[in-house]
């Protein structure tokens, strides 16, 4: 049954070399039950027989999945599959990054990695309902969890209102403060859209993706208590470490 | 600016061809600009020079995407893009597929393309809170929006409690209508998880997707209105066609 879904992952992909497919077919299988339950792969020998291959190929493929973490090789006892542990990125009102970590008993951050002010581009001035052009602050950071970087995002907030937010954020290092000592103590997510893309070499760089990953991109707004955007974010996540997980409101 | 977006698309991707990497390149800067406000792409010569690469491999990147539907050349006048008209997915407690696509003014069904009874298998009966084993009914169905298929997905229901329930779905083509025959008034979405992967032939194949694309897949379980669970699913959505978009629960 692993088998079939495992080969449905390769086949006339034009221009992508072959032992690329095995790789990217083997990731896929993966998360249908590939490895036996100690997460170990069949051998060499029955991983060319299943993909009709041969050993060179596959060899290929799993030594490009060990460069990227994805598999161990042990010596004498075979490959094995390093569970990725996908951190559970909840997506809620209340959606805080820091804050999501934590819950999982993973340290995480957000690092600045510039900071701008700059007129509104229009995507931006429509998000946070400015005039296209109106001064922004533009911000770009790494979220990084347990040391592996997770996410890359740029937010953008109105200059006008929140003339101190650079300084607060690199003073304090987290939004939900910087907002509170910009004396908006309360916010919550009002929008977030969510899209998926292959990854830009930035993307590759900076969050140490292999090449052809995905990334999975959120639009998110956040909005004053009296429904007054105050942030607009693009974050592109590294799609094999996370599972957005939207908290849907409470049956009533 | 376009052009810098544009150009960290490509680099050293080791296994993928170079005109596969402008092809995916240019469908990356799509997004960001690459055309002109008519879509109108810049021509060969130029974009061989921004890419650094030569005519040829140019021109095989914009045939692949032409056959893939993106770009769409016009004799004399240039290459455009086709605008996707991503269709906005929404994903709230009230989630339900055709009543999404009539608000955007598509026509939207889904078509079951296989149903049976089986044990549940693991991850199933945890979803629905049942024994390992216990009888689901296990429906396999394609979202189609105007004619484009949008999403293939598998749901699993309680067979012991939706005896009818496969043959509820044959005659309403709706599981709001079928669970209703089933004497299921009103359910809710209680939890969804989102992830992205490369798809497998059979996405390829399924969705009418070039290879090398992009899958969004939702997990996603359905409630009644004391909390059981009543339908689990995992859907497989072509991350080109759509955006998920999360709505939150309103200000309070």
């Amino acid at each position: 049954m692993a088998s079939d879904i495992i080969r449905s992952g390769i086949g006339r992909r034009t221009g992508i070399a072959l032992w690329r497919q095995i790789a990217d077919a083997i990731r896929a299988g993966i998360t249908s039950g590939l490895g036996d339950k100690h997460g170990k792969l069949p051998p060499e020998m029955e991983l060319a027989e299943l993909f009709g291959v041969n050993r060179h190929t596959v060899r290929s493929a799993i030594s490009a999945l060990v460069s990227e973490g994805i598999l161990r090789a042990e010596q004498g006892r075979g490959t094995f599959i390093i569970q990725p542990d996908r951190l559970t990125y909840p997506i809620s009102k209340r959606t805080r990054f820091s804050a999501s970590l934590a819950e999982q008993g993973q340290r995480g951050e957000s690092r600045m990695m510039s900071h701008d002010v700059m007129p509104a581009p229009e995507e931006v001035a429509q998000a946070l309902q400015l005039d296209v052009g109106a001064p922004v602050l533009q911000v770009r950071s790494v979220g990084v969890g347990d040391d592996t970087p997770v996410s890359r995002a740029t937010a953008w907030f109105e200059h006008a209102r929140f003339p101190d937010m650079a300084d607060n954020l690199l003073r304090f290092n987290s939004v939900t403060r910087a907002f509170a000592a910009c004396g908006l103590d309360d916010y919550v997510r009002i929008s977030t859209r969510i899209e998926a893309y292959h990854a830009t070499l930035d993307d590759v760089e900076i969050l140490r993706l292999s090449p052809g990953s995905i990334v999975l991109v959120t639009f998110a707004i956040n909005a004053d208590l009296e429904g007054r955007p105050v942030q607009y974010s693009k974050t592109r996540f590294a799609a094999d470490r996370v599972s957005l997980q939207v908290e849907h409101a409470p049956l009533s």
